[in-house]
């Protein structure tokens, strides 16, 4: 069959697909539900059937990352239904379409090209993306040998998409060695703008505006106060130490900015996949084009282990079978992601953007509400820190909560090795507990008792650099991309923040009314 | 009737108690299922029945809190049978116990005496509780007047309940002035200790060491790493420049910290209810006691308002009928809070640990397996920034969520004021566009509708001061402790992390078999 690549399409393929994956999900629905203890012990192999790892080649020095997924409740048998599944809903198809570049956001008729920017895809639009990141490239260059004089800060100023993978990628991978200060800023809240300018000095401060469409009402005034910061603190032409990054080059130019120093990148990359871009230009800033370039080859790594792996093999869907196992059969409304480690403590929170805009959709690609849950919401933390916060609750709570674990067998400090060692050796307790269960004290006193059978997958890293990031993060692209085609939604729209901006829009116009208590709240804070 | 306070009390008036929630519970389950558009359409005085304020007197200058809760599916039918709940389950007794000091934690055999830090409960623990402030408090003003000579910088360190409360505090209140710069150091990840080491001039820095027990092992761990870099750095007597937080004096005194540098608090406080001890030592030492002591008092204010309001008046009440509602009645799986104000930025996170680790639990105070969920996962973030990242969801996902809004009329920036112009009509814009839902575009395309009905709570502060950073944290302390009550559970007690520490032992013993696949984790990463 082929993919799906329009609404009517989606319309006219969409009888015997939807007959046949309801049978499917019934199938899923009825299997057997065998504890984790259960089928371990049925299956001595278990482990090496249910991991694999994803070796990332020179970008990481001969590194890879490990992918264990025993401990999740998936079988040969729940593993055949989701293969059915996806075949059902032409997973290899649309797989094909998202590498070839076609159109697989529907609803706003354009591809998702950010594997391009990997240098994975169509020839003429990888080309064309390596071009953007040369570019970029010679401005970072440039910036780092001076060209603008002394540069010690960056003021990265974008929200969400624009904000969430620079404020990652530069908190992960700049922390040993830094080529300057990159402070991110994004919150329309002055108070986030103020604490950047606390730390900066204005004479040696670039600011970058990064910004999809260049409009964005929290970035343009962010923007607009950054200059004016410079203009009040003597710097001579603000506007001259203006970068901007956005799709949208021509209206960076009308509103200042030298052509030399718009980045731009394409139209048919969303926010949400942007780091890749020339929206990751801060953490080449911090890290230098060679980091960055890693970490695009570490992406490109699990690109290829995900286009060219069978079904049985692919890690990237084997986990969004598990994903999609326990938000529509178990009816888990959540999943958990730990980072034990300090470097990825913006990871949930950026894996909270992809899988919660992305699939958080109450509508197929065909129209039809859905009758099943879409994303659950994405939460976590970082570990030790969150044993002692939320794992009470993962332990002892009544909710199930698919937990995955990320960790890396190599250091990050140079402190006594006491700290990493008993940072990893939590990490897989955890994991060991949740499923395992048990009495705690002498009696059997029910408060002290831990019912197990609670699932965790681990992601086990040779080391946190630029190309494991990039790979943990383009994972998880692909996770996201492939639970969607599972469930038959569009990952790459977001028309669901609209209304919000649209009421807001309406307020700051004055002259309409609102329900009650809105008016009421307006009223209190002397807006209306 | 009695309260109850032990296990054997609760067997012993267990039955006639059960039956007669159960049938509250079915009738709640049964109730009328209005939207929110039919709920504000019925009753013009909806508004004003449904919120309130809370006045925090002169240590917020008159400021106050409002608290609107009509955007709930609340009525006057669920509060009535929420009310029958409350009686049925004893609260009003409960709330007297907890106030009047005795064991309301009843498998530790403990009381829960942090009100008694803000000044309100039983009249020798509240002197107790305020010579222990006055210690801590002396002991700062000492430092601030020079006591341990130039003092620039703090590293604090503890975790979970002995770090999430610093954080917040630190955070939301030095932004504008701080006698000294603090870090908070949780993590045992080495990494978070070489951050802190990499800010802070050791000449200058103090070490605050904060642990309950004093054993705590990632505090242990990362205080003898502080002291060794403090020695290394060639400070005379790293011993010196600590500063020990506990419930354990004693071991704070073996483990070589000097009597008068040793701050106490009372065992019957609860490391996640221990922010107003001298665990917040960190919070007056960057903001000084006047603002500490402030604090205090906005938490008193609040604690009087619970203490004493009637059930159809009473806030916090209010609060958590709508939380078990939605989590009981409705089936959320979660629950959000997102804070419209950079200085709140921690907040989310701080109740994460207040709620999940309180009521995360799976038996009730008479042992029994409780027979409906207990506490959702608690999440959110910082507006705007959230808008960009999850509303997506929020807006037109599949899963219920019910939200908190948190905001302050005054603004914490002296930027334009379109900044905070923005940022309190996009907050208001967000709860209006979940009520209202609708269309967007022009045509009826179901991606881009939005089903409305989707609840929400503002909470609007006057400002961001100490006493209302000190009343937003009782509030939910409370709310906690009244959620608890109704659910007849525990929330004083956290014996889910042990077993998962205990794990973490064996394995660091050696000798000892595990499943196979931490085993081959443990192989992967050498530690075998």
């Amino acid at each position: 069959m082929a993919p799906v690549t329009s609404r009517a399409d989606a319309d006219t393929k969409g009888f015997s697909t939807v007959t046949k994956t309801a049978d499917l999900w019934s199938r899923l629905a009825a299997s057997p539900s065998q504890t984790l203890a259960q089928l371990f012990a049925a299956d001595a192999g278990r482990v090496e059937s249910l991991s694999g790892r994803i070796d990332l080649g020179d970008a990481a020095d001969g590194g890879g990352i490990l992918f264990d997924w025993s401990k999740t409740h998936l079988d040969s048998g729940l593993l055949e239904t989701f293969s059915q599944l996806a075949e059902a809903m032409d997973f290899a198809a649309m797989r094909a379409s998202l590498f070839a570049g076609e159109v697989v956001n529907i609803t706003e008729g354009r591809a998702a090209d950010h594997a391009t920017l990997r240098g994975v895809g169509d020839a003429a639009k990888v080309e064309e993306a390596a071009a953007l990141i040369d570019r970029m490239g010679m401005l970072v260059e440039a910036i780092h040998q001076g060209a603008l004089g002394e540069v010690n800060h960056l003021i990265h100023i974008g929200i969400g998409g624009s904000a969430l993978g620079p404020a990652l990628g530069v908190d992960a991978l700049s922390r040993e060695f830094k080529y300057c200060d990159v402070h991110v800023v994004s919150n329309i809240d002055g108070v986030a703008l103020e604490a950047a300018f606390d730390k900066c000095d204005p004479a040696t401060t670039l600011i970058a505006v990064a910004s999809k469409t260049f409009t964005t009402i929290e970035t343009m005034t962010n923007a607009a106060s950054a200059l004016k910061w410079l203009a009040d603190s003597g710097v001579d032409d603000p506007s001259g130490r203006v970068i901007a990054l956005t799709a949208a080059p021509d209206k960076a130019v009308e509103w200042g900015v030298d052509e030399t120093r718009v980045l731009p990148f394409p139209e048919s990359v969303g926010g949400r996949y942007s780091i890749w871009s020339s929206i990751g230009f801060p953490i080449a800033m911090a890290t230098g084009m060679e980091d960055f370039r890693a970490f695009l080859a570490g992406a490109k790594a699990v690109d290829e282990h995900f286009r060219d792996s069978d079904m049985a093999d692919n890690l990237v869907l084997r986990a969004a079978f598990a994903d999609l196992y326990y938000a529509r059969v178990r009816g888990c409304q959540t999943r958990a992601v730990f980072a034990y480690d300090e470097r990825l403590g913006l990871f949930p929170d950026y894996l909270q953007q992809l899988e919660m805009e992305s699939n958080g959709k109450r509508v197929t690609t065909a129209g039809e509400e859905v009758d099943a849950p879409t994303a659950p919401i994405t939460w976590g933390g970082v570990g030790t820190d969150a044993q002692h916060a939320v794992f009470q609750l993962l332990h002892q709570g009544t909710h199930l909560i698919p937990v995955d674990f990320i960790a890396s067998i190599a250091p990050g400090d140079m402190l006594d090795p006491a700290h990493h060692r008993i940072l990893l050796t939590n990490c897989f307790a955890q994991g060991a507990a949740l499923m395992a269960g048990g009495q705690m004290g002498s009696g059997n006193d029910p408060a002290r008792s831990f019912p197990g059978d609670r699932p965790s997958a681990a992601i086990l890293c040779d080391d946190i650099d630029p190309a494991t990031l990039g790979a943990l993060i383009a994972f998880h692209e692909h996770r996201t991309f492939a639970s969607a085609v599972l469930m038959g939604i569009n990952p790459f729209d977001q028309f669901g923040v609209e209304l919000g901006k649209e009421m807001a829009n309406k307020i700051e116009k004055g002259g309409q009314s609102f329900d009650a208590s809105t008016e009421a709240l307006l009223d209190a804070a002397g807006l209306s």
